[in-house]
């Protein structure tokens, strides 16, 4: 996601610019972009919540070989996430050192924000999408053909309205709704994200009580969406942005949910603390203008034995486990 | 304390201004200041950690009729206190609008910080001392002529060399350790004092384990300088000041130790869980620009029983516990 810049606008409550780049790449290539083999680079950091979902999915469905990865550094500049990370901080493929220049490849002077996760073109250079919304969706609908043997239905056709029904409160109440606490700007739109989003994790846990995933009796793309939040809320929501009703490991339900999620295989091997905390501590200067990043908490807690088996279900249904990394 | 302006310093540890007005109020008036029933005026806010302790020691001791208390507001403008509570902003015992002006008639134009607890003499209007290490000893050492029947003994000269022990090693470690953390002006400072921070509550815990009290088998100043950094461990250091190895609330001995004091006559009743997130929060802005006051975290479990009378001990001794508010 974006996040460049400055976060919070004083007396407003924050607004995310939501306006992507939605070319799609599909089978038949409608939009000019078909689903090809090796033609695509997708661009992640491993502290951004909504690029972690596409590094989930693309592991689950096992694309690693259909589509590359570039991983840019926990931290940005003031306008673009950088490659800092490489060999003289250039993506080895696309040999650019910051990401804005693969969105300038598409779009010249491109204005809004230089967000992950994006998907690169590699022969033009040129970002094809950053509508994270939509590229799970595509992951799991249209690259069928490079899936691996046994992976699973993360959006099965029977479940989907009830996928988007929960995605789109997820969204709102959770994924976004944290960062509205956290930028708010000012104590009444604090106090109603706050509520909001705690509301909204009552929700889940009643709901999650007797259940083991979200929606149906194995792992969907509704899991994952609400996953990659849950895994940054102790180590920086509950400071960070002041979601401090409870930590994450204070509501059992949700707790023992997020722990069999983090275990299962393609989640808590996609989840970076290290990168979540730098980025967040040190680049939202405008609420923790030090950059100082907290020691705390132990995060040794994400392996205990969740106990969620007994309630049934199946991680993958009748897939499979990506084999280990 | 003080307060006042800005708190971190770049790349610099944090120091803590501790030149104080170190003028006495003794039974034999060396300094000019005899202790004498209704002339002085004690001067705190609810908010502030040090003036806590003395609001709670002139309670257990029965000092309210010998020793009235003005009471400033959780937030305070750049320079000084105010008493923006009382009718009018003015203290209705010294009709001045800022504690500042009682500093100022001590020493005309002071320099340092305009800091809470403050003891006032009230037909001078001068601040007689603001140095709360001496304070509370004097309460107990000095005033006993007017100590209501069945007080405790919170400094007896049988322990005093241990409580000065465990008292340095708290305030240095805790009591000043959690604003060492909180403005840090660098990475490394803040992690050398969250180690020392959290070092110091593992001690802490196993000195408590065993044991009710801090020092001996009954409270004493040992305990009161420990509870008013306890009692703003989750609601403010957690978060604010980014001391989140745990909450308090995690620490199972020190989270027992601390409920027990608070819910015995004196303590509990001397915490103001408003004033005290209001004041962090709203007068830190630089390391909470926008002032917005967390919500979180529910305090209602400050009620729960602690199970701590099986150690044994007597929280006041051959005394009695000061009559409910």
């Amino acid at each position: 996601m974006a996040e460049q810049g400055t976060y919070v606008e004083a007396n407003q409550p924050y607004e995310r610019d939501t306006r992507y780049i939605e070319t799609r790449i599909t089978r038949d290539g409608a939009d000019g972009y078909p689903v090809e083999a090796g033609r695509y680079r997708l661009v992640v950091s491993y502290a951004c919540p909504w690029a972690t979902r596409t590094i989930i999915v693309r592991r689950l469905l096992g694309l690693e070989d259909a589509i590359s990865m570039g991983v840019c550094g926990p931290t940005h500049d003031k306008r673009s996430w950088t490659f800092d990370l490489d060999p003289d901080h250039l993506d080895p493929v696309l040999r650019i050192p910051r990401l804005q220049d693969a969105y300038f490849a598409r779009v010249p002077g491109y204005e809004k924000g230089i967000t992950v996760p994006a998907i690169v073109d590699v022969p033009t250079g040129a970002v094809v999408t950053n509508d994270f919304r939509q590229i799970t969706v595509d992951f799991s609908l249209e690259w069928t053909e490079f899936h691996r043997d046994g992976a699973p239905q993360l959006y099965p056709e029977d479940l989907r309205a009830e996928i988007d029904e929960v995605n789109a409160l997820v969204y709102r109440d959770v994924n976004n709704g944290v960062y509205r606490c956290g930028f708010a700007g000012s104590q009444e739109s604090y106090d109603a994200a706050y509520d909001q989003l705690f509301g909204r994790l009552d929700w889940l846990s009643e709901r999650l009580k007797n259940q083991r995933y979200l929606v149906g009796d194995t792992i969907t793309e509704a899991d994952v969406r609400l996953f990659t939040t849950l895994a940054r809320f102790d180590p920086v929501y509950h400071g960070h942005f002041k979601c401090n009703r409870e930590k994450l490991s204070e509501m059992p339900v949700l707790w023992a949910y997020a722990r069999d999620l983090f275990q299962t295989p393609g989640f808590g091997d996609s989840t970076n603390f290290d990168h979540i905390k730098s980025h967040y501590y040190e680049v939202h200067r405008d609420i923790n203008p030090s950059g100082i990043v907290p020691k705390g908490p132990d995060l040794a807690n994400w392996a205990a034995p969740h106990g969620r088996e007994r309630l049934g279900g199946s991680p993958f249904g009748s897939g499979t486990a990506p084999a280990p990394l």
